[in-house]
């Protein structure tokens, strides 16, 4: 058996164990009875410390140095490079700093769910002093084993091929163009006196038709896939069994229908993996930004842009008030346009509108660069989050740890170096969808007709089916003719929100 | 750390792997997209070539053989005596012998599925014929193990501790009893006059909060389990997080209830396994002729009595028909009675009353070990399974392989040695009822008063939370006073049929 094959044999035994694991996550946020969350949780870890112990494995390097000596084609060979990517993260951090890290994020997270209700940031802080004191050490030795600087390590463990190199001067550019755009987007919006109140009572059954209507007209492979209920949504399951969750609140549908189109945009990327390399890792997505490339694309690009909603009005009218007239203007495409495109400044990250979202991702990423480098204690946080609230959005969060540094999950259950990959998300999103529209001048037009064959084809072919076959720039420039790069997106904001 | 110390923990870990695929199991009956089975099948197969591995592993006698040396309690010592068991067992057959059996159990699984549906003896003929071969070669590796006979050591993998030895006489003992009692029954329900139909056109959403309504009555545990639907019901899931399923019939609501209660009966052993073992093989279930013994408990001994229809009518029809009268006859504990315990002569093992089961048994185990012990080909099967069912239950299968010979899974799949432990757990079930009603003279009129208290009471002090610790016939004698023994059935047969 050639080193290669053996290599492939490895890891496809790997993705059976991560199958396993993934349908357990999602059972765990779906249909698993609370009572069960001990046993459960004994079970997690010790797949997931038997999915270390494969992942470790000493004979990964030597089969990946010995198949390099072998016949390859591109698609093997990039499949080595990620098996050395991934065997060079798992090897480079020592067997107690995993453990430290996964016991401080989990008893983090559980700190957060509480702490966070009460407001009660003295008692939250010494966690998060533990979680920063070792995600400083995860960067170490992980920036040693990479050769990169320490957050750089970190942020490539959700997105490889980028670092604060690149994200420094496009961030930028953001902070100077955003604040202006928000402004100019909340006075026209209130100019035009656009009504913001969404349609109200409207029944969970219903609102999960429509959102398994809509997923069918995106392409969803319900044959390889579902559509449940959980707290927090998420896109997960396994490959080849995708599964999507979302919530449902009788007063705000839209949250649950653009939530769905969201989540739809992760599982396009996932059923469409090349399926020759299902199990091995060059078969998976090419890091989290682009993965978010694809939500994004499908939420906003798509799904909050005119067309898409010219085409879905009646369709969202007829699933949810059957008895309304075809005239009545809260169901018109005008309406729902104005409630999908609606600006306003809030403290909430998960809340946000496309315009304020990049403040929100901004602002932590620049505080994860301090705090990863020491140059800021995490006892600085609240009083550093308020600064920038102000400076960024006009908010304060003086006093409100709630709804400011104790807002989200990430840093609690260890996830330092996530958030950027939130907004280059966004813009790889407006960078794609200014591609396809050079490459299919109508594609509009084809969207108001809910015409997404063109669309989904189109990435298809540039995205989805490419695995990881091209690192992430490469992966853009094929599919775009440039690296990442954020004119597109202000480009789309101000066409979007200022008629430009 | 001890040596036993060292095999609870090895253990613990094979328990978390089960738990993993109990769940995985539970989720393919339930939940999968059926697209997604190939994938699932892969990552199933490869947990259980995992498991496998764990449990073979040779340090396990060698720590078993050191505890036996240090202070162990009667717990720790029985676990000890399960752990040896079954690594014997696992041990037992080359890996090739494992394989060929798994491989041959999963085609002749798909090939029946199939050909059960055509009526096709002659095409399914060569499976049954590679099953019985790799099972006769199964029981003589495992009886030189376990020192029994070839099909003894079949039965024992089922349950452990009773063998053809104790099983002939006792079946010989119902063929002699049953089929007059099936004729007098039959006569005597002709005679009164029993209407037979059932309600109809009950929808699934009220058969199904009925069935949780039972559930809850009978003292599952919801934050420990659940109920769903499947194409075949069963009790499976995890130990911790027990999961049942049904099946619904519009037309056929007591198909559904009674398998409810059937189900709910494994499940309140499985929740109620010693906690303190958990993980352990000396929590398990003693066997599966126990096991059905508390699923038919609940069903035969429980469900069907006239005292707990009593206390359901009512609540039967507050579920199914809440605008029909208190006095509607449909809806009378003496219709719903009559129904419940209808004797009629079929084809059907599944569908057979408790006065015909054992026919069914019977007539699959003395082919078994015509089969096993080489004095029968598979090619004989089919006019043997007639004259069988005309000697027994005076029904021809000539011709009808699809509701003859055909009709169970069990042997495609692989499950030869499984069918005695239906009527051993039903005679079990009766032994342990007239036990309880020694111990608690008035418990009937508590079951008709809905209080069931007691009846758990008793078979959790009895049988649940006994696991393994001792074996079969010494849980029987210390609950019962005896070991397994037919005459309680019988009696209970005579009273609840004949009114003796």
């Amino acid at each position: 058996m050639s080193a290669y094959k053996k290599l492939e044999d490895h890891f496809r035994e790997i993705a059976n164990f991560e199958h396993a694991s993934g349908i357990l996550n999602w059972d765990n946020a779906t249909m698993m009875p609370s009572g069960s969350a001990e046993v459960r949780a004994s079970a997690m870890a010790t797949l997931s410390v038997h999915i270390h112990t494969l992942s470790t494995d000493p004979r990964i390097p030597e089969w990946a140095s010995l198949a390099k000596d072998e016949d390859m084609d591109e698609w093997q060979a990039a499949n080595v490079r990620e098996v050395e990517r991934l065997f060079t993260i798992n090897a480079a951090l020592p067997a107690d700093l995993v453990e430290a890290l996964s016991t401080a994020a989990s008893q983090g997270e559980q700190a957060w769910r509480a702490l966070r209700a009460e407001n009660n940031w003295q008692d939250f802080k010494p966690y998060l002093d533990e979680i920063f004191n070792l995600s400083r050490k995860q960067g170490q030795a992980l920036g040693e084993a990479l050769k990169l600087a320490p957050y750089d390590a970190l942020i490539s463990l959700y997105q490889p091929g980028i670092g604060t190199q690149d994200i420094d001067p496009i961030f930028a550019e953001l902070k100077a163009f955003l604040p202006d755009l928000v402004q100019a987007a909340v006075a026209r919006q209130t100019a035009a006196g656009n009504a913001v109140s969404a349609p109200k009572n409207i029944s969970v059954d219903k609102q999960r038709e429509l959102g398994l209507a809509t997923m069918k007209t995106l392409g969803f492979d319900f044959n390889r896939g579902r559509l449940d209920v959980s707290h927090h949504p998420f896109c997960g399951g396994a490959a080849g069994d995708v599964r999507l969750t979302t919530r449902y609140d009788e007063n705000r549908f839209l949250d649950s229908l653009q939530g769905v189109i969201h989540e739809t945009g992760h599982a396009l990327y996932e059923q469409n993996r090349p399926p020759a390399y299902l199990g091995q890792p060059v078969s998976a997505a090419m890091g989290m930004a682009i993965h978010e490339s694809q939500s994004l694309f499908m939420e906003m690009q798509l799904g909050r842009g005119p067309q898409f909603i010219e085409y879905m009005a009646p369709l969202i009218r007829r699933h949810l008030a059957p008895d309304a007239s075809p005239t009545d203007k809260q169901w018109s495409s005008a309406a729902l346009y104005a409630l999908s495109t609606h600006v306003e400044p809030g403290l909430i990250r998960v809340n946000a509108d496309e315009c304020t979202y990049p403040a929100h991702v901004i602002l932590r990423y620049e505080m994860e660069q301090q705090l990863i480098a020491g140059s800021m204690d995490v006892a600085d946080i609240p009083q550093a989050w308020d600064a920038s609230m102000q400076a960024l959005l006009g908010l304060s969060t003086a006093g409100d740890y709630r709804d400011g540094c104790m807002q989200d999950v990430h840093w609690p259950s260890g996830g330092v170096g996530y958030f950027p990959t939130y907004t280059l998300g966004a813009i790889a999103a407006a960078q794609l969808k200014a591609a396809l529209l050079r490459a299919v001048p109508d594609i509009d037009q084809q969207i108001a007709r809910g015409e997404l064959a063109m669309v989904m084809s189109w990435l298809r072919d540039n995205i989805w089916s490419r695995g990881s076959l091209y690192g992430m720039q490469e992966l853009m420039t094929r599919a775009t003719g440039k690296p990442l790069d954020v004119s597109d997106f202000k480009t789309h904001l101000k066409a979007r929100y200022l008629g430009e």
